[in-house]
């Protein structure tokens, strides 16, 4: 662990825009650290935190470093997590600025990562770290778990930090992840679940024969579109409360038969479906496989692999601490965010088994992309969103 | 031309078993001619016929040899068609004789082209040679017009053979191509038709995009699911007195999507439809058209592309002719063969336009295959035949 003091620092670590750039700066590139963690180590444990970071590792996957750190030794503790690893740079010469360079110009930092998420990640750092100097004797603990593993295989991330932090004796009572969960505006948006994935590998067998002889053959194209006909036929429930209709969408279909005269052996389809809490894998699996089995009846020869999945649907239901996260976000913003479930899974599906998780951060509109940045503005507004939830959190839990 | 004297050949040209043997030994996998339509020109020449050599080209195809002969000044002329080219060995290891051997073995003889079409050829010239030395003042012309090209591309032969004989004044009145008709005994089938052939190619056009934002992609695989079972869900026809219905098969279904978390952008599908002359190849891209745009509404955005052909459908009605093949088939087997239109396509289609086509000749199982063969039994019989069809034909003729 880095003990270096504090003040080598080349910045004020409670300015959440010059801790975004020095972050960018670390090429961090996944599996890579890049320097990022070992920035955080340094700050945090200038500020008194005890900070801890584990590598995990596993058969066929890159080591990968992770970061927990704890200020406060009772309850309750506020968990801020998030991941410091960002998506490869993809086709450099089309950046207008440079990738790891951290540029501000017209208002907007520039670099990869500077929305997802070390532009969230640098502003919760340095609103916490302004919290504990301007509360020394807050009660409760606030704890940070930063992975270097999200962006990944997510094998050697979150999920192994949470048991592993599980296997100290560590338990979290709240959880904000700040993933960028706005759309257009700091205060459209508080993700309080996510969709669970669900891919599964279809192939119908047939038998090849000429085209001129289709009764000596078996067409799998012919079984292949009915089978698909039906998993589209009807949708697979209606949405709830805070869910969309789960959605199904066949992302390949291939045979690969060069010759129009003949009737191919097999065809393949993958698909993968985005669900919402009325299923489990589990459930979902099985109703996929009544819907095929009803369709294929003893005229379709077919095989169903679902690959293993972890990410899971899960809802942080509306309560309290949802209540508290959107009224801060709507006293620095003026506006009151949506509770929305939608867009792909994040390290949330981990967390949530641990405690109550929330997601907020900033802009998303360019996470992944060339020239991704973030709004300076958005940097500070989220500093001041996270600093007041955490005046309230810890108000509310020394009221109690 | 070779005129070589017929007394150097090495074997008797009536005997269909040698003739075939000598065939199978010249190795004419199209477009090589490999010495076999130099055989046959030697053979006819020295029993009397004209025999014209033509080579016809065209740019991307290589050059083919052709052979016409005819014999006698007046009409009727009857025609025997084939093809002395061969699909290629495949894989030699796996044959238990010699490819271009010849071998005669348990009563078969085996070899590339032993079915497709050699014997079948040898058998009716040695019929034809036959027929001319017992009745060498018959009334009429037998002709032969034999490709080296109908495994090939099928583009510097047969239709470019007819051509050019037409435009020579040549005229036929009847013609028996001798394709193996029969699937497992002599007195099988003869075809008196053939159904055409259309290939089409559908891309489907969607939006490419993330399977957690459905709303902002657009999945082309719906789209064309919805269109493939369009086309398969009615029959295109329900036959007719001699055809089997009209036939749709999608041969492949491509997208070629690696990534289980996106939407494609594109899929594409081919199908073939061997159809009956309910249709012209017009009328039933005009039907195929039809289905698509009423499946597809405004909602599915997509191309068709149907591929030139000149396989239409045709019928040889039966009547006099088509009964006087039947007649010899039944005389020599002692049973009655099927008059059929099925199987895929041949150059009964090319040769349809100029005079009524029926196709007759040995059984066709092993056509194609590894240790093709044919029952010599099966050669003298074919031979039988054809000499009884000539006699019946010319006798006919001169009984007018
Ligand atoms: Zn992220
Ligand atoms: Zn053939």
């Amino acid at each position: 662990m880095d003990t270096q003091p504090r003040d080598l620092l080349a910045f004020d670590p409670l300015d959440p825009v010059a801790l975004t750039q020095a972050l960018v700066r670390c090429p961090s590139v996944t599996p890579a650290e890049g320097g990022a963690l070992g920035l955080i180590a340094e700050l945090l444990a200038a500020e008194g935190f005890t900070v801890e970071r584990p590598v995990f590792s596993a058969a066929g996957t890159p080591d990968v470093e992770n970061l927990y750190a704890r200020i406060g030794r009772e309850g309750p503790v506020f968990v801020i997590a998030g991941h410091t690893d960002v998506v490869p740079v993809g086709d450099a010469g089309a950046w207008t600025r440079a990738p790891f360079g951290g540029t501000i110009s017209d208002g907007m930092l520039h670099g990869r990562g500077a929305c997802d998420m070390k532009g969230g990640l640098a502003a919760m750092i340095a609103a916490a770290l302004r919290f504990r100097r301007e509360n020394p004797d807050a009660p409760g603990s606030i704890a940070f778990l930063i992975t270097g593993d999200e962006e990944g295989p997510a094998v050697n991330g979150t999920v192994k930090l949470l048991e592993w932090a599980h296997a100290r004796g560590e338990r979290f009572d709240h959880c904000l992840l700040g993933e960028p969960t706005n759309p257009a505006t700091m205060s459209d948006m508080i993700k309080i679940g996510r969709r669970g994935s669900l891919t599964g590998r279809l192939t119908v067998h047939g038998k090849q024969g000429h085209v001129g002889y289709p009764h000596l053959a078996e067409n799998p194209i012919r079984g292949m579109v009915r089978l698909l006909a039906a998993l589209e036929a009807t949708a697979l429930d209606k949405g709830t409360a805070h869910f969309d209709p789960s959605n199904l969408e066949v992302t390949t279909l291939d045979v690969g038969n060069p010759a129009t005269n003949v009737v191919p052996a097999q065809a393949r389809a993958v698909f993968n479906i985005r669900f919402n809490d009325v299923w489990t894998p589990e459930t979902l699996a099985a109703e996929i496989e009544r819907r095929l089995r009803e369709a294929a009846g003893n005229s379709v020869r077919y095989e169903i692999v679902f690959e293993p999945t972890n990410a899971v649907a899960f809802l942080t239901e509306p309560g309290p601490f949802v209540a508290m996260v959107a009224d801060a976000v709507e006293a620095e913003t003026g506006r009151r965010p949506a509770l929305s479930t939608t867009g792909g899974t994040s390290d949330a599906r981990f967390i949530k088994s641990y405690c109550p998780v929330v997601e907020y951060g900033v802009v998303g509109q360019t996470m992944h992309q060339v020239d991704e940045r973030v709004a300076v503005a958005d940097l500070l507004t989220l500093e001041a969103i996270t600093h007041r939830l955490l005046t309230s959190y810890f108000a509310a839990a020394g009221a109690d």
